[in-house]
């Protein structure tokens, strides 16, 4: 069994508004970086995850995005696993 | 001037303590995902940069993150620019 780092990356949906994503444009506009346009704002975890394989890893992760991570109506996830930190 | 897709990930501290991180975490064992661990969990934003080059936008979202993106006592943040679709 080995130790594999796993980058989920969930974030709203493109056909959403997304009201923390146009909270923080304006916040930014606000600052003077008027250069900035279409901010959305998600969420970013990192997780260690014992299996036996990568794909075994990308799998009990995409079944945790499922479960919990990721709200299926309103956001979209991708995830990257890293390596495997032989344990 | 060309429109970047900046992505920048704001991740709490490795040194200090992750509540919502942890929350997670317990959460997933809860549903029987025992092989998580280390459960970090932060902001992922995308941006869309107006800049005349790939370092002039890296430099603004730079600044963005130094003035309201990220907390610099408690947050690490890192960047990647995606590309210029010209504009």
């Amino acid at each position: 069994m080995s130790a594999f780092r796993v980058e989920v990356r969930v974030m709203p949906r493109a056909a959403l508004l997304d009201p923390q994503g146009q909270a923080v444009e304006h916040a930014l506009h606000a600052l003077g970086f008027g250069e900035v346009a279409r901010v959305r704002m998600g969420k970013h975890l990192v997780l260690e995850v014992t299996a036996g394989s990568r794909d075994e890893a990308l799998a009990r992760a995409r079944a945790m995005c499922d479960r919990l991570l990721a709200n299926p109506v309103t956001e979209d996830y991708d995830l990257a696993v890293d390596g495997g930190a032989a344990r």
